[in-house]
């Protein structure tokens, strides 16, 4: 397995410059986690963007789309922010031949305490392990892309489809 | 899905003991973690045995066979140490019905810069995307438990039916 | 040795809020670092400000200079946002009988490398060093207040005292 | 100021090799928390021994004397397992006109959760406003060499001549 990973920006990515008193999206952090890792598999990491997900125009989601379309590899993980990674998944149906899992971070890598590390390493248990499609790993969990909404008072990631009163859960 | 997890041991919940100048087996890490990566499902955790998994003798690994049969529960993750997770794994062959995904880590979750939270996300991501089986978690990559060993000297697990020379990794 | 804390907000206190995409001031993470720093002497953190310094108000400051006041302890620790920091630690000049050392940081504790810890074990070394005066704990240097100012291009503090040339600094 | 440290090896300086599933000495943390601490001024730091100070010889300490002795600065932090900090300290005894604190660390520096930079930063306060002598900057406290004493049981540091009983600590 080759692992391309097209980093858009997001918390994950968030760092803080003292200088402007002020947080902005750094170069991309999935370098460093896959390094702490220690995978070993081949990896590219391409930074396409550096935005808070609710900044993303439609332009950057053609773009998006054009690169995952390009891409050689069959195993693509997409880090962005959580916000709109529903939207940026829908953005890329139809994509045949590949499997494209989206993940990101409710707290940035760079801080003690995050959900980054674990939710890129999901991601990447997820890409290997799954046919193709696309996917969204949050919350500890795989959702297919077009069954999952973000609720955002909660702070995780649930599906649509779940049957509220179901009974074994 | 409800998660289940057995704890073993192993350098991922290693502690230093000031007063004894020593590292030894503390509480398992897996519960901090999950926390950590905001899972939103349901979890136990068991600590089984506190050891180097050097150390681990028959009658261990016959307690989490035991223990893994009994389980009600059909994603199982196993948090281990890396020296003889095959050996264990292989002590629970031909278990039905389940998915059992080990992983462990090379440096200690306690530490600033360590795989363990990276690996658990990966374990997770992949007990709830495969079939029955038994698995490892290492490396960033999912093994299938019968044809992985760990190559100590270059700390990675790697395949045992990879083709040495194949042109296309 | 009992060491009274006043938290006034800045970098130091960041938190990250996901529900807003925002960064605020959080609690005060003194009381985390003392403990983490294993401190064997009482201690007690008052919260009197939660903004950054650009934002403190002639009352803001007013308010620091009554507490301080009021404050029955000899040693005082004053944590706070870089950018104004000298100017409050110059609306409290002519407090006499006790040693207030300013101290604060260039990136929030709660990110996995930070200079918090570090400044604020450097502010208690200095307040129980130290003779009454008023004193800026920052850039791994005992400043005294008044002559010492933040260079915000070079993200340090540096002494407004220092000869240029010196031979032997 | 020109600060010289001196490593001797300890609890601070410890890394975990996951090769030989054992903790060892491994380089001097100090330069890593100095330059997290964005110090402003000029250092150097020198490995002279890599043991637990339980291991340390009369040998090591005479070596210890005669760098200290031999140093141009005046400014000289040495970190030290803290089992026999105070003995190693004693040993040094008579050397004057010279600024010497001890410091070390009850948990790793490269553990998530440790005192290691907030003692460097203690001790780099302390350095800077005393006067000349040798202190012990351990518990967040500043303790003369020749009246300190370990309390491993309590894992702190204590002075030898505070009153049992006093009214007002």
């Amino acid at each position: 397995m080759h692992l391309q990973i097209f980093a858009t920006g997001g918390t994950l990515d968030k760092v803080y410059y003292d200088a402007l008193s002020d947080y902005r999206i750094g170069e991309p952090m999935a370098t460093d986690i896959l390094e702490e890792g220690r995978v070993d598999f081949t990896f590219t990491v391409a930074s396409l963007i550096k935005k808070d997900s609710l900044e993303l125009t439609d332009a950057d989601r053609a773009l998006v789309r054009a690169r995952v379309e390009a891409c050689p590899h069959r195993h693509i993980v997409v880090t962005h922010g959580t916000d709109t990674m529903t939207e940026t998944a829908a953005a890329l149906a139809g994509i045949a031949g590949k499997v494209i899992v989206f993940t990101g971070a409710m707290q940035p890598a760079r801080f003690r305490n995050s959900d980054a590390a674990f939710n890129l390493g999901l991601a990447v248990g997820a890409v290997q392990s799954l046919p193709e499609g696309i996917y969204i790993a949050m919350s500890g969990r795989i959702f297919e892309a077009d069954h999952v909404r973000k609720n955002r008072e909660a702070g995780r990631f649930e599906s649509t489809t779940d049957a509220p009163n179901q009974e074994n859960p």
